[in-house]
């Protein structure tokens, strides 16, 4: 089974769980990827520079100044020190943004109502799956920073959880290629500071265990699914739709127990 | 003839030097490694985020808040951004620093007269070399930037001279297993933003073609050196010494020409 793990700007934000979190995907065995975020930090030093983040429907309008800091924050600093983290806990990680090795070609969001600037979009079709399986054939684990490219000399600010999806349903198709039974293997886990779905969002007890298309338009229907966990969870199912055999959402510090909500068809 | 090139940070920080360069380093042929700095950038961000670069003897004393500094400029902004303007011209670059892939395993400098804090120092022994033959038989050129690791968990700050030499010294040893004669093939280019190595340092036109350990010592002895050029012309011949086949010092925008300062033994 291979793992395509993603973890968000809170976990990298935070030293103690960071590195709780390195020790256990560290521990996993079998090939595996880390997809990371960094927004926390990088808001930050917009700040720090007397910038002001400007966030348009949970997405960073991003000119050439933010393309600038994202790219030193998320390719820089938090996949850097990622990197040296599972070096020092025995994981032979290697940081990568979409631009390394043409990792993640990806399209300029074109300006419509609004003009996120260096923003790129991605598909499974953009990834270059090939040299993500070399490297984990030499015993190395990719580590990825929600950074892309266009192949035109931009480099692009991308959502970490598509990049995350999109890695995993391209891993399938590659898996599923070298399998007997033409199934592929892949989980995709999304890691964040909740236990999962939760039924009532203010009570961490109400996890729900598991959600199936029929149940999940019922919980909509019902308004129990918080507004940010929408785009996650439809991206989510389109994964499964796309080859990707399950797909779980829980807490970083519980990546080594069942703890969290399976998502499945 | 496998070619190892080291640009300072005042290419870096040059865009129209730097795109005419990374157009002239997409076309050589052969198998290329490029190594570059950043020191004018990650001082000039220190200074917007009101800090004061210290610099002893050339090296930058790197706390905590340099190290982040120094790692978000060389292994995020610039790496990235001479990735992406590589894949532009057709050259499948990737960007690395010292941890990824466990590529350089330094030593922490130890705090002597002078602390210089996160620093590591390298030699040709802590460079993993079969990791970058293993991208360059694969097609794809590494970008290396100078920021290595403890594998215990801390990145440094690292010369990117010696870091360049080092990896040199190391590829002309796996290359000689490789050759019939048992010889290297491994040529050490320096690009910075002189000729070369000139005879009166205030004129242009008295460049010095070439330069032997005997006449270096005359030049020495003669005062014709400017001090800033020691460390990089003594690291060079211990190159020589160590295997590589030649160091040729020379302006960023000669790449592919002639002009430039041979040193041979």
């Amino acid at each position: 089974m291979q793992k395509i793990i993603k973890i968000g700007g809170n976990v990298v934000d935070n030293p103690e769980l960071l590195e709780k979190f390195i020790i256990d995907f560290a521990a996993m065995d079998g090939p595996k990827i880390l997809v990371h975020g960094g927004g926390v930090m990088a808001s930050q030093l917009q700040k720090e520079l007397g910038r002001q983040p400007v966030m348009i429907e949970g997405r960073r309008v991003t000119d050439e100044e933010t393309l600038k800091v994202v790219t030193m924050v998320y390719a820089g600093w938090c996949s850097k020190s990622i990197v040296a983290l599972l070096q020092k806990h025995g994981c032979n990680a290697i940081g990568l943004c979409g631009a390394d090795a043409n990792l993640i070609e990806a399209t300029k969001r074109p300006a419509g109502r609004i003009d996120y600037g260096f923003v790129g979009d991605v598909d499974p079709s953009m990834i270059n799956a090939g040299f993500l399986l070399s490297l984990m054939e030499q015993g190395i684990t990719p580590v990825i920073s929600a950074i892309t490219h266009d192949k035109a000399g931009s480099l692009l600010n991308t959502n970490a959880d598509t990049i995350a999806s999109s890695v995993a349903v391209a891993m399938s198709h590659a898996e599923a290629a070298k399998t007997e039974d033409g199934k592929p293997y892949v989980s995709l886990i999304y890691c964040f500071e909740k236990d999962g779905v939760l039924y009532d969002k203010d009570d961490d007890s109400s996890l729900i265990r598991e959600i199936t298309p029929a149940s999940y338009a019922a919980l909509k229907a019902e308004g129990r699914v918080a507004a940010g966990m929408i785009p996650k969870l439809d991206n989510s199912f389109r994964a499964l739709d796309s080859g990707v055999s399950r797909v779980i959402v829980k807490h970083a510090r519980n990546l080594l127990n069942g703890i969290g909500t399976t998502l499945c068809l």
